[in-house]
């Protein structure tokens, strides 16, 4: 509790976009988030009050940050079970918990558990050899390698065509499990948010497109999704959300096929999946995941307008006009995108920023979130 | 320019809660407000990175906080003139300058310039003596007086009712101007940005309804305004910033009569009359203020839905339950309601937060926002 305001002090572990957008909407709560970044310059350290430094493998620096916290939560999957476990038995309030957030840390255990939860899921093994992938596959190449821990933005997923890149890649020593590859339509993603009391709210389910394994686009609500499927999808997520007990937000990201829809991955934090939610839901997931972690009721879901679009700004080559300047660019051509940057350096690839654009009509909204993207990430 | 980001630094004069909400557009656009605060636990100290601690009536702190700020702007309009002249004249980039923010400062300067400009005010004088007074009154009291500079949410503004009121508010010494009670239907006000290249966007004319003279409620837009007057009040607005050659926010605040509209008051900073703009407009004021001192194009200020109310949260009487569980109940009641915060200590009649809801019936839109807003001041 802050004393001075008499409101809740959260604590994210981890400084990146995430803490920095949940920085946002923690001070319309009367907030100040109290960061846990590793650099000063991390994208949240640059704009938050309250941040110390340090990281998340270090026990004694969480230690320290969660004192006086009245949650602790989460910018990535990365901090230790077994520290998480620490803390919990020192009595923090941490959300979501170790016995759910391990769901998200292992890809292993969160398929054994979503298949004993009758979820549905691609056909997988867990895999320690070539041959063993080689087995999994019967002929049917290629099939998705999948790294049980650390895996994000397609790195630690990997298309195995052969025996002998499968035998590659178990040589790097990582724990890997194995899958079909989905003869998917598209990929979805269904995101909610469940508070400590165990109210639960669903997001409209979104379509995801991703390139390269990285999401560049999310259409709110999916296009042409049946009000059955879309259901159906709110639904599992809401069931995973109270079997797995989370507290915060649950996305579940699924490929829809002809037969229906089974999950891909699961992510218990703000996602990118959601970002579209600032402008285009009543309350933005980084709100959502306040709330439930300091269990608030969940705030309205509902859309701010029948089709919003978000697209992912990405970095692109060096040189070019300079960031600023693309700026000016876009606001004059696009004067309706909202704008998200993320204040970070730009690498080719990584995920500096993000726009999101309202409307009426699917193609023109994309095509002037595209534009608005294009801009921002080519400056042209 | 941050060399990390690339991107500008725009630093406000004032932590105030204009300056916290500030922060939290700057951060979307990249940046982190640069906040010149008088105190730590100010509303934009709480929150933001950057916080150099000084008081805006002392040159030496302003011309240190405005090295490295592509911009600088207010948060109030307490800066000495001669203060932002003396920057100014050492090539300080401040917004609005000196010549135009001055109108905002001086109510009998305003007045002046407003006649000079053809534009409609009501009938009013500089006065010394109770005794001119009397005669501006000529039998028909109350007049209304006004301190010429510092006044804010009703304070230095009285009705004067009779000559010995008169003769005692003279013998404080407050410079006084004095205007005639305008018959007034309702209260109006008119908000456009304009940046320093010119570019003028106009907000929807709003009805802001106000208690003891503090705004406690502002309906976006006006209910039942005719398309002529809106128009008109927009123009006024437009040709007021562009004749005093504001850049950033100018507020316009105007009394609706039988007769049509007469400028009440100017503010040249993000105003209680636009904070409905956070999720109500496709662009914030606050975000459209950075823009406009920035120089990028201005954004779009369609709406976000066809009818927007805020309501102000004050202080009220100590005791009770505390703010936290406050925000419990009202997100459980009016789970759809924006909540908007400033981290600042509860007084009775302060300005504390602001609640925001959107919809398509007024006056369900209003009951739901007045709710609100009673939840977090009453707590019941």
């Amino acid at each position: 509790m802050d004393n001075r305001t008499g409101l809740p002090v959260v604590g994210m572990v981890g400084g990146g976009q995430l803490a920095r957008m949940t920085h946002q909407a923690a001070i319309s709560l009367g907030q100040s988030l109290r960061v846990l970044s590793e650099k000063p310059d991390d994208s949240a350290a640059l704009v938050a009050a309250d941040v110390p430094i340090g990281t998340h493998t270090d026990l004694a620096a969480l230690r320290e940050f969660a004192k006086g916290c009245d949650a602790v939560t989460f910018d990535h999957e990365q901090v230790p079970t077994e520290h998480i476990e620490a803390l919990e038995a020192e009595g923090v309030k941490i959300f979501p918990g170790s016995k759910a957030l391990v769901f998200a840390q292992d890809k292993g255990l969160m398929r054994e558990r979503l298949a004993a939860l009758k979820a549905p899921v691609p056909r997988w093994a867990r895999v320690t050899s070539g041959e063993e992938i080689e087995a999994f596959a019967a002929g049917s190449w290629p099939v998705v390698a999948k790294a049980t821990r650390g895996g994000y933005d397609g790195r630690g997923v990997w298309m195995v065509g052969s025996r002998e890149a499968a035998d590659d890649l178990v040589s790097t020593g990582v724990p890997l499990i194995v899958e079909e590859k989905v003869p998917l339509r598209r990929e979805l993603a269904a995101l909610v948010a469940r508070s400590p009391f165990g109210q639960v709210a669903a997001y409209p389910v979104v379509e995801t497109v991703q390139q390269d394994g990285i999401c560049v686009e999310v259409i709110a609500p999916a296009p042409g999704l049946s009000d059955d499927l879309a259901l159906e999808a709110q639904q599992l997520a809401i069931d995973l959300a109270n079997a797995l007990g989370v507290v915060g937000l649950l996305a579940v990201e699924l490929f829809e096929t002809a037969d229906g829809i089974v999950v891909n991955e699961l992510a218990m934090r703000p996602h990118n999946s959601g970002h579209w939610t600032i402008e285009g839901a009543r309350t933005s997931q980084f709100e959502q995941h306040l709330r439930a972690v300091l269990d608030y009721p969940m705030g309205s879901t509902g859309l701010a307008a029948p089709v919003v679009v978000m697209a992912n700004v990405l970095g692109g080559e060096p040189g070019g006009i300079s960031i600023d300047e693309r700026l000016h660019h876009l606001f004059a051509e696009v004067p309706d995108a909202r704008v998200h940057l993320y204040g970070k350096q730009v690498r080719p690839g990584r995920k500096i920023g993000h726009v999101t654009v309202l409307g009426d009509d699917l193609e023109k909204v994309r095509a002037r979130a595209a534009r608005a993207a294009k801009w921002l990430q080519e400056g042209v």
